[in-house]
């Protein structure tokens, strides 16, 4: 485990790993020290949690549903399980986090739904494979298809188009045997948004066949909530009542909805994603300058994969450096966010560099 | 709903309309600041979650296994689901919160465990009505009887000591076809505490018999964590996969742990609950000096249960205060907290003795 | 247990504990032997279900779906599980079966869902009690009315008449708000229609609000199997797929099938059922003409229930009689069956007789 | 879908499609009328299914405990229910039945538990690739993996061998942290015993590691049952609350037990599984006598998996023979069964040789 004076040396390791910004922090400590508000309503009936919730619908421009909950883990399998039943079947791509490292928690909360796997470059899905599934999975015995679940930004830091998005959403109404829903896991909606310029919240969202999306608040900043925005109304019946029995209704709801305040009227959401994504690319170019180091995909959002010789994997942590590796794609993952700084690159870059030439020295 | 100036008159409502006290506040403010300590390891490996656990374990005397959880029906559901299968039963007294305001959260978290009601006085399980459940349940079609659970301080404000915990646990061994284990919702446990002085958390918990406790700490102060206590080692296997699962392990855990560090290391979590205690009894006996006012039993802990004229029950909803009926027994509740104040009562008195009046000129 | 020459005075225990009458047993003969049909598809797709399912729409009159199963708590719980999600709440009489004795499988199937008891006489809801609760219990911290359940010919042989279902299934436009779906537990249905001179089918379910029925067919002196019978099309939407997943589908479905067509086409299900309605009633009668036993209520479909002095109860027992005792309502209960014959009732009667007799020789 | 004269070339589509064999007809017709047993008491407390289980357990020469239920889906997922809690992970080829066609009831029955698939020749599991997963899968946010379930015989009609299961077993004490249960999906058991001469039940059980097995009875030549048999008396724990709760408890369970008594009896079960085998080797033969027919694998069970000319599968099909295609491995089944006889496998191959006379002289 890494020392103290390593601390610093986690700042690639997660956006889960960074303290709260100021933002956030501020809409919290107002939230607890206003003597004109010292007391609020509990389970949500707040002046905190109305408020967020209107501007979560002035971003989305239309008259979504909003639940806010505690993590990731909440917010996706109680919107996988408004959509499916025990016995369908959640659409994903390989890489789907909410498939392979949530300790079966959707499966949990929709009570036995089953992660059916579709191909797709780039850790997004692809429409002719997800096609072919339509096409041919009926039978009885098989789970029934019921969602498809996106995650954007993806695992790997790439983005779905809106364009993307609706020719895999066309589909719904292509197969209307299956009254299919659309899931997206926008644990980094943030960081997605602030790598499509030009494009607007609903324009990624809704209007691109979204039926609901879990709107990431924790890797943005926020000290730990993430919004449900639902918009096919119908999912939302009886939404509270879900919320409530799976544990994910704060009673002091002021603590998770003022942050939001905090962050959407000051746009510190969409400044601090670009400021992640501006630092991931150009964390990706510094390492891409050395020959010996290869990209695996194109840097679009936060999260920089590369492949690195063993001598600077190795090195690395050896000095401390925390970072994740992917066997799936067999990549290093490095993430960046809002408190990613020059100087934390530089430092960085400077042991890679320093591992280099040690290595070359060798040979 | 109440308007702004009315904010204060909610101080009576719940022990959940309070903001963070100053001990759990600064807490997680040098969770979040600390230069030395920017980033934390996610997922509960950071220091943070280590300390606060070892204080636990400290306060108990015990090598029991600490899981930190965001709110009480994780904690009560997640404790409940570690005991018990989908046919078992879950033996309570009638005004049991797990059993009748959560939402089915119980049943969710185990797959379909029922609630069974055992009577009692004073919100209390009665030793005798439970073994006559024990003596006479044991058919194919009823639920398999596996949990007791008791809450403490209970819903309505009193506290079982050490000797009638362990009354009720004596039948455990009595009744060794069960294998029966016994939960503590501990919402209000510093409540319970402060009540009982010279009494141990130790002698509270495992040495009456007590397999898991939830300890609360939203209603003490905290800003919304309660940390399960195992003391049973069974029930801990492969716990911290069910937290995952549940969405109740918190990616930024140092939040949730940090608070516990400065409740538990100031006391304040005890002086809080004494403080909340203290300013019941005292509410208690200023309601009870007026003839037309009294308790519908003795205020144990830090709730208060009175019977009121409809004229100042009427009257005092009307000038902004807000506090709750509760049907089963036909009574008011007014509760205290950390921040209760003398004002704070003289106020709300000083209502009622206008209420009273008014009412006694009109007669 | 009995021994082997008890076995005749085991007849007034159960009608689980009859043979398969000869109607059903011939329709399942064949279906075995007719080397025209040697081989059957497997798992619905027979000419069997077919025909079964073709002959239940047609005694309803309508264009239900029709789905087999094993037994009643496969049936009960697979039809309240395509009503209610695991935060819902079902009303249901204190008596109900589905909510006392079925060791918790519609919470099981439905992943949580919770019984609400509702008052009535006659073990029949009461509809001014059912509207109390639609008017009262709207909160979020308790179970989402949803469903109501009706149980027809009811737990202790009382029988609802159209007329009364109709006033309670009224309350579902009364309180759309909960959009609430009427299930029907018809494991002796076939008893409430021959209880109901000149009333159809369809007038006691669909007509009557009933929105989903499970038609008995075990206790009628079938095997082993019961229809799930859907008059609201939205319940079966996947339906196929939720008794798959439960494992109340069959490969070999024609063995739940044929029986079926074998009493539907001779009409032995109602026959049969009159059959025992009418053998209830005279030993109702004769029990009755004991001034020492008294009916407990009104013998209307094929179940007594009486009070017997404590002599006669423990002096049957001991000459190897078995019947229950129904704790609730303090009463013993004889049920009587396809194949039960005034012999049958003489010899009861006739040790009753020698019972008292000896009973009140001692006096 | 098939004419009715059609009805004999539905021979080899499935054993689930063949009617009742004699020897298990025989003893439910007993069961039904014999007069001295008129009268059973329900749920199992009767004598038959008091003998069937001394049957099974002298069978398999342990103490072990049985449970009779209606089909495979519900014996495999109780039987993994009682092994694994929601959050559990399931190790299983990646042809297993239970996590491919079962409609994800396994995963309904756990709550959520999921099936993590491992590599193998022959649709069996190769113990190395068991050993990587169990080296490699520790994570928090994976499934925590408990159960492995093997298929005996296999889906594709291959066998394990006592040694072979010895050896994944092995696994179990070489990884103790897991505390790792087999579960046995023993649909066609009886024809893996038949394949195996020499060898006994427990050693292809009990003494092979097996801690549960689903027993089939259906695809054996019964009506439809099948029997969970634990050897882990652990696992048993309140099992039979378990199947009450599941809908797997025959109220009429003589219906169910009496086949048992039957097969068991007179050896039948093994008699007709022998029978089956021959058959399937026979016709493996006679297919492969035709140089354009190759098996996909050796014929070890009642299955026979071939690679066909289009010709000639279409021009089956088109005749009205019915058999299966299994995409995975892109082969055709056959499937003997209790009933396969020389002429029906003479009339098949009669079909293919002037298919492939025909196909031949189009050339």
């Amino acid at each position: 485990m890494a020392t103290e004076s390593d601390n610093w040396r986690l700042q690639f390791l997660s956006d889960n790993s960074v303290p709260v910004c100021p933002e956030a922090w501020a809409a919290l400590e107002e939230a607890n020290s206003n003597p004109d508000d010292a007391y609020a309503i509990s389970y949500g009936n707040d002046r905190f949690t109305a408020e967020a919730t209107r501007l979560i619908q002035e971003l989305f421009e239309t008259e979504c549903e909003v639940f806010f909950v505690f993590n990731g883990t909440g917010a996706n399998s109680l919107s996988l399980a408004s959509i499916c039943q025990s016995y369908h079947g959640i659409l994903c791509h390989a890489l789907a986090h909410p498939a392979t490292t949530e300790a079966n928690a959707p499966e949990f909360y929709t009570g036995g739904a089953k992660f059916l796997q579709v191909e797709g470059a780039d850790g997004k899905i692809d429409p002719l494979a997800l096609q072919v599934r339509l096409q041919r999975d009926h039978d009885i015995h098989l789970a029934k298809i019921k969602a498809v679940t996106v995650t954007q930004a993806t695992e790997i830091g790439t983005v779905y188009t809106p364009q993307e998005l609706g020719r895999l959403a066309a589909l719904k109404d292509e197969y209307p045997q299956f009254d299919l829903k659309f899931h997206m896991d926008g644990a980094r909606f943030a960081n997605a948004m602030a790598a499509l310029d030009g494009v607007t919240p609903k324009e990624l969202t809704w209007q691109a066949g979204i039926d609901v999306l879990a709107f990431g608040g924790t890797k943005n900043g926020f000290s730990g909530t993430e919004a449900i925005v639902i918009f096919d109304k119908a999912l939302g019946r009886d939404f509270a009542w879900r919320r409530k029995q799976a544990g994910q209704l704060a009673s002091k709801m002021r603590y998770l909805a003022a942050p939001w305040i905090g962050m959407l009227k000051t746009g510190a959401w969409l400044t601090h994603a670009r400021h992640a994504n501006d630092h991931a690319r150009m964390l990706a170019r510094e390492l891409t300058s050395f020959p010996e180091i290869s990209l695996n995909h194109e840097t679009q959002a936060s999260a920089v994969f590369v492949h690195l010789p063993k001598a600077v994997s190795d090195g690395l942590r050896a000095r401390g450096w925390r970072f994740h590796h992917y066997p799936k794609i067999d990549a290093w993952r490095f993430l960046c966010n809002w408190k990613s700084s020059k100087e934390g690159i530089a430092a960085l870059i400077d042991d890679v560099r320093d591992l280099l030439g040690t290595a070359n020295d060798h040979r």
